[in-house]
């Protein structure tokens, strides 16, 4: 099967707007970038030929760039597709709509083969975006879906390397450094080289564009590879680090209960507060080198 | 009719656990707070007498603890109910939820006359949380629901009050002050008092349970207020705004593209980057006193 042409040309993530910017008591008419927002749709062709259906999976409010990948990204992280072989092909879908949302729906053509149980799909995705009504029952959703479970006590990562992470990210990160609003995830190497880097107004739409980037690469599981992103740890972003088998996650912000309860529960790494040459190890300790270190 | 008992009882918003403090080359073992993070599942009753229904809406990953104004200030940002009077009552839903998971169901009894078209919403929700496909079709949408237009000029507020603002939001966050890492709204008057703070791990369910308050006080429309949220400002958050009539929306973060078009288009004051006695004013200018000021 030939390989799809899963690139994208159209791109616009920072728009330029007047402001007036106040210091203490002066103001000053200027301009200033601002990450833009956009709502993207995802439609799906699925089924078998003779039997080809198309439907609208979701609407999410993203960073316009690196869109197939979003799209990727997001139906593997929700377990509707395992590999890029599941997808025949990607293409902005113009169908009825207004010039200039051309741009905002992108139709992903799923295998033939690939069995998709839309109305259980449907349900599902109404009810829920994360799953379960209970902490136990979320991360219950997710033993369901993830086949990459981390191997203990790789890749080892030292604390120094850990340190540098942030820096490197920020230095990389061309739509914050315009803007100073916008979530990025960076893939690394356990050496602290950064792989790949993605940018979104939504934290999630970011580590999906990684994720459907690397997809394409065909290099999950991620087994030997870090995760930093920008914001906070939520029980998501873990989750979506889990199904790409990442063993290692590290946030510049705080983690929240549920998500240390899944990295816990995998056997993970999670780091929190990663920043100013410190940070909060909470689980998977054995991933970090501390030779004669702790206290 | 009587005023339904929207009170809560159960409330668990933080959550210890152990951790490995890594700074520099020190490590040392120690316990840190979390915010908690839960789902919680927002069901309706609804009908006429006799003709009555019950449905799952919505599971959202929130913070325990004001969860009967977050179902309230939902069900009210979505356009679904335009009045408490529109419910009769609200109440955790045991069903036949596990023990662990009573507190994450939240059901709100609808009154019987209150006209709700359960298909329409269900393939509403379905398909977008933001509505439209282009950046013109949300800001439409959210003009067919939004009743409240901002007065121009009115309220008006000073520099050094607005500059202030961050700070007194911050000393009062209890959340964040425990946890480091949770999003909060702030409903302030135009002298720089706060009126009312709720925090949340999600920036949108923050702002929900602070509509959710207000509107059981029946303060809504507040137009001669102004919201101070910790995080950036999407376009979510300013839809949100409008629907409560707010007519000043400041954030400690960026404003996003489509963020600032919809506030401009209902002519909102929007201020980004509030702080260290600094901030950018995307649109409505005329809100801030500049007494000589400009440059």
């Amino acid at each position: 099967m030939p390989r799809p042409p899963f690139e994208q040309t159209w791109n616009q993530s920072v728009r330029s707007f007047p402001v007036l910017r106040l210091r203490g008591e002066t103001g000053k008419d200027t301009r200033d970038s601002l990450a833009v927002e956009e709502p993207l749709e995802i439609r799906l062709a699925f089924g078998p030929k003779g039997q080809r259906r198309q439907e609208s999976l979701s609407i999410t409010m993203r960073t316009p760039g690196h869109d197939f990948e979003l799209a990727l990204g997001f139906l593997f992280s929700e377990g509707l597709i395992a590999s890029v072989t599941d997808v025949i092909g990607i293409r902005f879908y113009a169908g009825q709509l207004p010039e200039q949302a051309q741009s905002n729906a992108v139709l992903v053509d799923l295998h033939p083969e690939l069995q998709l149980d839309w109305d259980r799909l449907n349900r599902h995705f109404y009810t829920t975006s994360s799953c379960g009504v209970c902490g136990k029952a979320s991360i219950e959703m997710v033993r369901q879906t993830t086949c990459h479970f981390p191997r203990r006590g790789r890749p080892v990562v030292a604390p120094e390397v850990l340190f540098r992470l942030p820096e490197t990210l920020r230095a990389t990160q061309k739509v914050f450094e315009q803007t100073g609003g916008i979530h990025a995830a960076g893939l690394f190497d356990p050496t602290g080289q950064l792989v790949l880097l993605r940018e979104d107004v939504g934290r999630h739409n970011a580590l999906d564009k990684l994720l459907g980037a690397v997809l394409q690469q065909n290099r999950i599981p991620l087994s030997d590879h870090l995760l930093l992103v920008s914001g906070r740890a939520s029980f998501e972003l873990v989750q979506k680090a889990l199904m790409a088998g990442i063993p290692f996650l590290a946030a510049v912000g705080a983690p929240s209960s549920l998500a240390l309860e899944l990295a816990e529960e995998y056997g993970m790494t999670l780091v929190g507060f990663l920043r100013d040459q410190g940070c909060n190890v909470y689980c998977g300790e054995d991933r970090i080198t501390q030779e004669n270190n702790t206290i």
